[in-house]
């Protein structure tokens, strides 16, 4: 035998290679970038896990997921069984019984006494001699009985002597089965983390108030009070969510007028996104809207309607923010020494400084934002609308989530990152639990089923989830503008029933649709000004809100994503789509076309529903009340916009 | 501020998270499973690196890919540029000049100055003042011209004063590009390996050579010298390797008698897989062949006819192999103390014992397995062709392969893993160069182009080499039992149009079909009993194996897989496919149907070879010599198997 050039492996000593190492585990599913960051899920819920599980030559396996709750001092692993499916795949699963973090990882192993039984079986079936074979299982039974690799002995049928009936028993082999196994169980290399949201993180549907314009008085700004008289009509709706932009002191400097002019007029109180005043920073409340004591209370009034409240977190300041003059160096300074304003050249936003997350004090301003978010969650406020995260480093959000989270696990964060896609599914990558959407610019069938599509199955579902807002105080999108009621209706539908997690920003129930000519802002924006609002103007859809969000209460289907399927309809001015779970059953029909009835032939894939091709069913039209009887595949829609622009089918079988 | 339950980032002296991670690289293209194995790729050939790259806001970024062979030491990162092509996606490329593993990362920046430039002129294009802002730019080229984050001071643009045009001059952007970065660069956390092997890897025509079969005497085996007699006519047939099933010396104990009966009647020559007797084990010449001073008299006749020499690998030995003599620790033993034969219950192996790979000796094991490797590749024989892997440790073959490669990154190993898709696609994964397949069992339209598909693309592309046997001595498929002279061309066409690399074994060009009733096995297998052919029997088909390997030689088109493309033909027993290599352009149609012409429209993609649609080309069908010219998408080819069975077309332009 030639020399080897190189160090003999055993002059180094090399372990076994094979120990821990001969059995495969790889293409494991649920994961995100392969355990880099969280799989998301609920509470309650379970998580089926997948796996590519194989070794060299034929023996038998066997596999389990080991599961826990990350916890410190760390849970012992609990086990789940995993099963063979077909082609190497493995699957087995668990359930989220808690509001925490997770982490999963898989075992596999060969099981020696299976795998004797099915090539003993095999022998004898093939009338070879097996009595070496009889004395080899009985070794291998006994080594179980020993404890296999664990070596702890336990009880079992190699007490007794053993026959080859019973050596060839299938009940031998259950046995053999439960038994630790003689070889050490290969474990991969990674482990896997689950987030276990409480469940409003997939679930809800939000109302977005402008605090200072809910009042009767159109020269000052509402209070407290005042929003929490407009509550009970909130929660008629059907709403869970109430969410407010910042209620925090507002600067004077460079403070916009009406509009969004550069110069404000005596008595314009100016966007509430330049947070800060003289009154104090991101802990304190406008004065206008009241003190600290009324927040309370209006917040309890929220809780109290069965509803829960979202703040606005946005990381920045006015000029006349505290930190300004406490924290200098938290900012950026221009070479003539001043703070810069914040831009996007050649945009400028003189009333607001951007925060330096990479200035020397790095750890201070880091802590004090973190500090914000505890301050208000003291205050009951679990949830946190995240204003433009995406103009922020990646690593302060990872940072600060992380470790809210692991203080408060039902602490909600929402993205408002209208950027460029890889960015925002970055942003949900690690750690916010749900995301604004294109949603508002997807209105064509196409557009609206292939993004929907993407956001509803892996890789997307695993970790980002979209909360649809069907306007918000930056957009009006063009559909709202042109197409009246009807299209408010059509997109309240729309992402009512296509997202489990929708928004309305308000106005959008009074059909509001005002925009400055040539962009999506409102005219006399409420950012911007006071304002009133007639809350039961003519023409609003309030009844429909509430019947939409009603029939989402009382539809399981509606309550998650990934069961959403588009069906073949054919008029590209109708989506046609079902949404299943369980027993609930949910044909939607909405019609895109704002302007006249539209009417289309759609396909029904009777087989997917588990329905007979013969088989008749009662659909109920749970928006308009039509009740009809539909068999086969192909039947027929049509939908109104001049009545209701959308059907919500409810199928009741047998 | 409420008190935080965990320990203060700053009294845990956290390093600032952002330094070296504030860049995003992520969804990086080529690799497998994230740089856990290599890709492969050749000598000569370019590595076309992507990536998603992006940091929050607005900044301009710049990256590099850094690619190295790996040496010892290791050398220094070369650099290639990467361009942003859209949505946050980059891509480079570095050429592989040598023979040799490979390893490739990613770094990125910001280009503080390009930011500043691209900002400043916005401001002044939007007639805002710039004053501060030139300032500014003017401190960012001074920090540039000082070395940037490296510190080394260069000369440059900044050194003479600036004014307004010369700060705002695409050429000073330029300049400022090509200096180190204000700030570090980013590193991806992964280093990505790459394979890059020799050009035989990835294209290639085999032959497989039965040694014994090829002299005149069927009483005995043929000689070294009578098989390098036969080299001649194989060169002239254009293969580029010659493959040899085991020459080592045959076991007595068990031996299989003709046609792989139990019992080996007197003279029978027996397996040469059931390797090793008296003579010798892995290391020696079955003596019937010659001496091992033949062998290499035959290799050297190999190397001179311009071909390359493989070898079998059977990792297991007859019971008559001088290790079970010197190693019975090596080898499983029943519980009566004899060694285990090979089995796959209920069938059995007598004449073969497998080795214990997980014996305490494994390092004993594994070395002399290497040796045998090593001792082979020491008479010239660079290609190992692996017999069954998928019954040995995974964790073996990573070993010895990579190993091997240390020392000899020229060697190539070609895995016979007829088994489970995820088992061989480890196999490949692991280490081996080429693999079988299951073109054997692929006939019709939908298996062939389903299958070869997902062949010749990522992810099996980037690790996944496929060889295309059209028969081997353990398979002689269905269509060529019953297809006559027509299905043989056709299969040949297929095998040697599809994939780069391709084999026959002897016998196919004489269009041998006589099976064993009901199997795939070659009736009177030489695998079991001296044999002796008429190369020159009627109706072999050596002379369109010869035309279809010069085929392959003139057009590099046939040299890649991943250039394949389907291509619409209306008749489901016409398979039409085009491959292009630059002004190469083949179209290819072949008759799946050996027993009658048949004729299909296809469809011809212009716009994907460039070409318009009203240009007229020239097509030469280079297989049956007919000439036309063709304008237009919609083309019509008849294809008649009494005749020749397939048609390539060479498109000629202008």
């Amino acid at each position: 035998m030639p020399e080897s050039p190189s160090p003999s492996p055993r002059g180094r000593k090399r372990p076994n290679p094979l120990v821990g190492h001969n059995i495969i585990i790889e293409n494991v599913t649920p994961q995100v970038d392969d355990g880099r960051f969280p799989v998301k899920r609920v509470q309650g819920g379970e998580v089926g896990v997948e796996a590519d599980i194989f070794k060299e030559g034929h023996e038998v396996l066997g596999a389990a997921v080991l599961f826990r709750a990350v916890a410190d001092p760390a849970e012992e692993w609990q086990r789940a069984p995993m099963r063979a499916l077909r082609n190497d795949r493995w699957r087995g699963a668990f359930s989220l019984a808690r509001n925490a973090d997770y982490e999963f990882t898989i075992e596999a192993w060969v099981e020696e006494f299976a795998t004797w039984q099915r090539d003993t079986l095999r022998k004898r079936d093939a009338s070879q001699g097996i009595a070496s074979e009889l004395v080899a299982g009985e070794a291998l039974l006994l080594r179980l009985a020993g404890g296999g690799h664990k070596g702890r002995r336990g009880a079992g049928p190699a007490d007794a002597a053993m026959d080859e009936a019973k050596l060839l028993a299938e009940e031998t082999a259950a046995w053999a089965r439960r038994q630790p196994p003689l070889s050490a169980p290969v474990r991969a290399a990674t482990v896997w983390p689950v987030i276990s949201d409480r469940r409003r993180a997939e679930y809800g549907a939000w109302y977005e108030m402008f605090p200072r314009s809910q009042g009767p008085n159109p020269t000052r700004s509402a209070t407290w009070a005042e929003c929490e008289a407009r509550l009970p009509e909130i929660a008629a709706m059907g709403f869970d969510v109430v969410y407010l932009p910042p209620i925090h002191p507002i600067g004077r400097t460079h403070r916009k007028g009406r509009n969004n002019s550069l110069v404000a007029q005596p008595g314009d109180p100016g966007s509430p996104y330049a947070i800060g005043g003289p009154e104090g920073g991101h802990d304190a409340i406008e004065p206008g809207l009241g003190t600290l004591a009324d927040f309370d209370r209006f917040a309890a009034a929220v809780q109290a309607q069965g509803m829960e409240l979202a703040l606005d977190f946005a990381a920045h300041c006015s000029p006349d923010h505290p930190w300004v003059r406490q924290h200098p160096e938290w900012f950026y300074h221009r070479p003539d020494g001043t703070i810069q304003y914040a831009e996007n050249p050649p945009k400028r936003y003189e009333d607001i400084f951007p925060l330096n997350f990479y200035c020397a004090d790095w750890q201070g301003l880091w802590e004090a934002l973190e500090g914000v978010i505890e301050f208000w969650y003291a205050h009951g406020v679990k949830i946190v609308r995240v204003d433009n995260p995406h103009t922020k480093p990646f690593a302060f959000w990872e940072w600060l989530i992380h470790r809210v989270r692991r203080r408060h696990p039902d602490a909600i964060f929402l993205a408002e990152a209208f950027t460029r896609p890889k960015v925002m599914q970055y942003l949900a990558k690690l750690g916010f639990t749900q995301s604004y959407t294109y949603f508002t610019w997807r209105n064509t069938k196409q557009e609206l089923t292939e993004y929907v599509t993407e956001l509803s199955a892996p890789p997307l579902h695993d970790f980002f989830r979209p909360n649809f807002f069907v306007n918000t105080p930056d957009i009006l999108s063009p559909v709202l503008q042109r197409g009246g009621r009807p299209a408010f209706l059509q997109r309240l539908v729309l992402a009512a029933t296509l997202a489990p997690n929708y928004g309305i920003y308000n106005g959008f129930e009074l059909v509001e649709n005002r925009a400055i000519p040539g962009t999506e802002e409102y005219a006399d924006s409420e950012k911007y000004q006071f304002k009133t609002w007639d809350w039961d103007r003519p023409g609003n859809i309030k009844d429909m809100i509430g019947r939409v969000n009603e029939i989402r209460r009382m539809h399981p289907a509606l309550h998650r994503l990934d069961n959403l399927r588009f069906l073949p309809a054919y008029n590209d001015e109708i989506l046609f789509y079902a949404k299943q779970e369980g027993s609930d059953l949910l044909f939607i029909a909405v019609n895109l076309d704002p302007f006249q009835p539209q009417a289309a032939d759609v396909e029904v894939p009777l087989e997917a529903f588990g329905i007979g091709e013969k088989e008749e069913f009662e659909i109920e039209d749970l928006l308009g009340g039509y009740r009809g009887r539909w068999r086969g595949r192909r039947q027929w829609v049509r939908v109104d916009p001049a009545q209701i622009p959308a059907q919500i089918f409810a199928v009741r079988r047998g």
